[in-house]
């Protein structure tokens, strides 16, 4: 029976409030990971520790996530592991956690290994790294997506209960949409960076994903705290839910304009997306994607690059075999940017960041496609760049434009493959995503064939020296 | 007695009011910018233009700015003017007023001409211009200040009722000390730079000289108003005022880390003004200055020159004979900064701006001397760099936090010189600024030797649709 214990919130609570050890929840990560055959998720198998560390938790207590099984992508340090971003030659030890990985210690969680990645989180396939490659939780023949391949991977086969990403340009979204799971990518400063291999480190957050929009969102709570040893960290709403208001404006691309690159299903898909939202009682309204656009080949096209150039530093001139060769064309092109260029485009965002605003205006949040259309590995093998900057269409322009997302199953497309939109809101604005994405979300769970847990009903009663964050725009 | 009519809001309305024209009142400027035998605080003199707008403005109306000569720095565009940034080879006949301008017109202001500057605005000395440079109003051995020098020598030789300037680094505030007049450096993005020749676009603000802070304060309020077309105007609260709240908690440097270069006279002058707030019920405390002026260095020794370079385009490299040489060679270091040295610079300003809030936690605002002391012509035609850089040690710092700052004359020194202190506070809380330096305000008006108006009395009862902005921290 154990063996089909979903790894949720809920269920893990119930089995152990029925007596169940850590220590066999904890084996029973490991056995499934080992069941899967795919040694490309994990670049750092920490079953020793991770049973250590269940049998240390004695007695169950209160803590929000005692003996909760979690992965942790391989750009945030874990205490005793070490961390290599995907990269052999830049390992090192970590000697203390990321201050997010200790807040989700602390409270009960424990922590199974270091996922594999894009290495230094560049990329949204999953496919550049020197280790194994992951395989999708899906369809092997479909890229698992990155850069937090491992995370998504890990999760969507039931092995972790939630996992930590990163999400510079799409890295906690496109995998989530690729393996079927939500992918919670808060607003920029809401969680810390402390702790973490930057890769654009002014636009860098981590990210969450789980196999439901509670339990993600159940984590985010444990996570968020102010650090003030991060200069990018914010001061941000509690995160606490409201029930969806009944009033809700949502603004999406129009027919003609949505990008999916031909795939008629996936667009069928997305259509019958809105329509759920409209049975809801979400009024829908197209809104013009093109400032949008143009901020997201800003980030790809543009002076951006650079900002991953200075993450690597001396590496890309004195050693530059270290790296994976499409990374290292990749970040190559930031040497020769100016700070002049920069500049430039930095003006050029703000003026985006007006029109965005503007075309904003009177919308509660937007909904989009997490993806355009399911990449394959053999695309990826003749082209490594132009299908990854496809996948990139809808998440690139989000952490530009200083907002916050959450992507969501929406059951199943015609051919069987998992839909997923994106809700994409103002910084700070998260619980409103959370609140109407558990309304939402439905089908499968990832590959684990699990029943999805019913959604929690959301109280609009704010608790003492509580206020409810949903408010209605 | 005409002679003598102050240039100052009440005055100038009083006068109208007793039935003197607008082409009296313009024909006394000119009279008075004649007088000066100064043929370098305008480079561009617009006197028939001037007194063609007075005679238009016909019989007197309720427009709260309605016949008052003003001057325009010459970086910011008037309609049938040269714009020439103190470069003649750049110049053109703008089309179209700035979008401050416009506002300021429209509410009955007439523009006497266009002012001398520091080339581009760079520089805080107001020697580094083509044109015959401008005597200092009060001392014809010190620098007029910059970059906004005819600007400020315009207001102090009672020839204009208030200039715009510009600000980025001092060039509002520096200009005021020197020349014992008001400088009002709003918070980025309360005034819209449509229409101004950018120095560092991302630092830049349009700033207000005048002789007193409530006409300061009377020309913001016409000026402030969102513009669509800035990427970098904000909206920012109403610009309304209440009186200063009874307990009030300023932060200062320190006895032992004040910044005179030695000059004691300054040094005392600085000490009598906290007594002054003091005795107005102020609580002063000593404040950890350390991480501000990093951040001053940062903007002048580090990357952010490229962001001039950036302003000037090609005409570095292609027609660098155009450019004043001190102007040339600092602009010229632009060419070298990579975007990777500008996102680091940019990542310690980031960890700087956490450590400068830290610093102001409690603290309502901070009260610095505008300048560390004089500086002679004679010293700068030694060092141009020097020197200058000094002027800026309490100004750097203020745009790169997004703070507000107010320069405000507070009698004479010891030795018969202007003193000034500079307050600084939050984005947004420019009400408070000028509500205290309303207050602190006194000794001459610049080289006016007219009176000082009494401070006007200040509601704490906020009109119908308003609300007083100055809120006790």
């Amino acid at each position: 029976m154990s063996q089909d214990l979903p790894f949720t919130l809920p269920a893990l609570r119930a089995a152990y409030a029925a007596g169940m050890r850590p220590e066999a929840v904890i084996a029973l990560a490991y056995a499934r990971l080992d069941a899967t055959g795919d040694d490309g998720i994990l670049i750092h198998d920490a079953r020793d520790a991770a049973l250590e560390a269940a049998r240390a938790l004695g007695a169950p207590d209160d803590r929000p996530l005692w003996g909760i099984p979690f992965v942790v992508k391989d750009n945030i340090d874990v205490a005793g592991m070490p961390t290599t971003a995907a990269c052999p030659d830049f390992a090192y030890l970590a000697g203390a956690d990321a201050f997010v990985v200790a807040r989700l210690r602390a409270a009960g969680a424990i922590c199974l290994g270091k996922a594999n990645l894009d290495q230094f989180a560049t990329g949204l396939v999953g496919v550049r790294s020197p280790y194994p490659i992951p395989k999708n939780a899906l369809d092997p023949a479909i890229v698992p997506g990155g850069s937090s391949s491992g995370s998504a991977v890990a999760v969507a086969q039931g092995i972790a209960c939630f996992s930590l990403g990163t999400d510079t340009a799409g890295s906690g979204r496109v995998p989530a949409a690729l393996n079927g799971i939500v992918g919670l990518k808060p607003s920029l400063g809401a969680l810390s960076g402390t702790g973490m291999v930057p890769a654009c480190r002014s636009l860098d957050t981590i990210s969450i994903f789980a196999l439901s929009t509670p339990d993600a969102w159940e984590v985010l709570s444990v996570a968020q705290a102010e650090d003030p040893q991060d200069g990018y960290c914010r001061p941000m709403p509690a995160p606490r839910l409201a029930p969806v208001p009944p009033k809700l404006k949502i603004g999406v691309p129009g027919r003609d304009s949505l990008v999916t690159d031909g795939d008629a299903v996936q667009a069928a898909s997305f259509q019958a997306t809105l329509t759920r939202l409209r049975t809801i009682g979400a009024e829908v309204v197209d809104c013009d994607f093109t400032p949008f656009h143009e901020v997201a080949r800003l980030l790809y096209e543009g002076p951006w690059v650079a900002e991953r150039t200075a993450a690597l530093g001396a590496r890309l001139i004195e050693r530059p075999e270290t790296l994976h060769p499409v990374t290292r064309q990749i970040v190559s092109a930031g040497l020769s940017v100016t700070a002049v260029d920069l500049f430039r485009a930095q003006y050029r965002l703000a003026d985006l960041r007006r029109l965005c605003t503007e075309a904003l205006a009177g919308i509660d949040m937007l909904c989009v496609p997490t993806i355009p259309r399911f990449v394959t590995c053999e695309e990826i093998a003749a082209d490594p760049i132009g299908p990854n900057s496809l996948l990139g269409t809808y998440t690139n322009f989000v952490n530009l434009l200083d907002m916050c997302g959450l992507a969501v199953p929406c059951g199943l497309r015609a051919d069987g493959r998992p839909a997923s939109v994106t809700l994409l809101g103002r910084a700070g604005a998260d619980a409103q995503l959370a609140a109407l994405a558990m309304v939402l979300e439905e089908g499968p769970m990832g590959a684990t064939g699990w029943d999805r847990p019913p959604a929690p009903v959301l109280s609009g009663q704010a608790g003492a020296g509580e206020l409810p964050v949903f408010v209605c725009g």
